[in-house]
């Protein structure tokens, strides 16, 4: 799945959540998409992700930097469900954080992929 | 999440699995959803959809029982991540196979809740 244009998109976005630029990475989510800040914390909606992006930012110091690894996409109904290995260095010179992320795009003509559902924590969630 | 309605018609879905009641379970899926078949393996549309679910059921010598464990829910932009515990009565008289399952459902005026993508692999199909 290497070669598939939400691999770049993804990318994209991992670029402007490290760089802090939050309104290149407001762009990428459709206008009623909903963020797990946390297990059992979720951001509705642009205003609330942007916010929950600038508080993760403070969290860590603004040393966060997010790279992908590895990347399944199956498409369906015009969604795709992205599997991914995201990968958080926090800057604290340990080990980067590895989550096994899972995320809802939507295409439309007009628009087309957007973020629909962004749970980085997967199916880990349900242990929390 | 327990009183969401995807929860209801999940479960419905579950039992028309054990039921080998494919007719009913088509009913679930939007007309271009994809089932993850196995890590590898989709089956893209209702036709191939309901192939594969003979041939699974064909596979467990017809013993399949398909119950639900925890679930989580997270809606967006008119599409809903579930993640879920997904326990499989093989009838060989072992202990279930448990799936922590992510499925996409889409949400239409017309059509209400529709299955978009059906993966029971999760987040392991990264390590196939």
């Amino acid at each position: 799945m290497s070669d598939h244009p939400l691999k770049q998109l993804i990318k994209a976005a991992d670029e402007a959540i490290t760089a802090k630029d939050f309104d290149s990475l407001m762009e990428f989510y459709a206008d009623d998409a909903t963020l797990v800040v946390k297990p059992g914390l979720n951001a509705s909606g642009k205003d609330q992700i942007r916010k929950a992006f600038v508080a993760i930012a403070a969290h860590f110091k603004n040393q966060l930097k997010v790279r992908q690894g590895r990347m399944e996409v199956i498409e369906g109904a015009d969604t795709a469900l992205v599997i991914m290995e995201t990968l958080l260095d926090t800057g604290d010179g340990n080990e980067p954080i590895v989550r096994h992320a899972t995320y809802i795009f939507r295409k439309s003509e007009t628009d087309g992929w957007l973020c629909a559902v962004d749970n980085s924590y997967g199916t880990s969630i349900l242990d929390a």
